[in-house]
């Protein structure tokens, strides 16, 4: 896999420090969906998503429909999905917020190396390709990776449910 | 990107269901790091990461050692990482614990389109290169995809703290 950069290369503040990434990836995502939201441009998204806020829609490819099997159950959802928009090369950014630099991994900004996001959201309905949540703050269409019950909800506050190295 | 398939495409049990997947992938990732901690075989590792459970070592590629900065801050973090030796194709699974089929979407499975894990862990004590953390269950050598602080732990119980959307 040849990696190319995604997401605008912009300036670069006082006290930020770009790299030079890896010339090809390590493993490849498929996008199982997109989501549906209320905002189309960046200024519009809420700072971020509130147990209050309006329903969002989570369209999921129908190749993968049947995975959403059971999700009736789980009040309270993992959603992990993919800020196509941030650029990945930054390992210290200043957020323009209070303007002091620090490393990319110690804040939750949309920029950095992997721009995963996880949000934890609430369950609203089901439907056979679609869920709809709220909690969501993201831009119209961004791809969506995965979704899971929320760990803390039933019985792994800590690490995953299902032991990470194999089936179970 | 041409898509590869990693890990046992192993046998199919009752209740499951198995797709093909894309022939491409949609984004790539980079591995940040690796994971080291003292289990070697599935067989080994604890269902779930405990608060009181070893010391596992996040060891981070130099190229993003920079990131790290700021991190000593937070007392817990999320990482996400990647789960390797998982299998990607099942969008329905029987786990053995209880023999019940269920949609992939339901349960935190490692088998999953994207096996991607996210743990919340305990700081314990942070290196130039390496952070020690309590609170994780996979196997030795796992490949590391982001650190970020628990958003719970601050002020962002639902979504992202600094906007999904664009830099802040």
């Amino acid at each position: 896999m040849r990696a190319t950069i995604e997401g605008d290369q912009g300036d670069i503040r006082p006290g930020e420090m770009q790299i030079a990434l890896p010339a090809a990836f390590d493993a490849g995502l498929y996008f199982i969906g997109q989501i549906r939201t209320p905002w189309t441009r960046r200024e519009e998204c809420p700072r971020r998503g509130a147990a209050d806020g309006p329903v969002c829609r989570l369209e999921v490819d129908p190749l993968f429909a049947a995975a959403l099997d059971g999700l009736a159950g789980a009040p309270r959802l993992q959603i992990l999905y993919w800020m196509d928009r941030a650029r990945r090369d930054l390992v210290r950014q200043t957020p323009r917020r209070d303007g002091l630099a620090r490393g990319t991994f110690s804040i939750r900004s949309p920029v950095r190396p992997n721009p995963i996001a996880s949000s934890i959201v609430a369950l609203v309905a089901l439907e056979p390709t679609a869920v709809l949540v709220r909690g969501l703050d993201c831009l119209d269409g961004t791809p969506l990776l995965d979704i899971k019950p929320e760990s803390c909800a039933f019985d792994a506050p800590l690490g995953e449910a299902a032991g990470e190295a194999g089936r179970t």
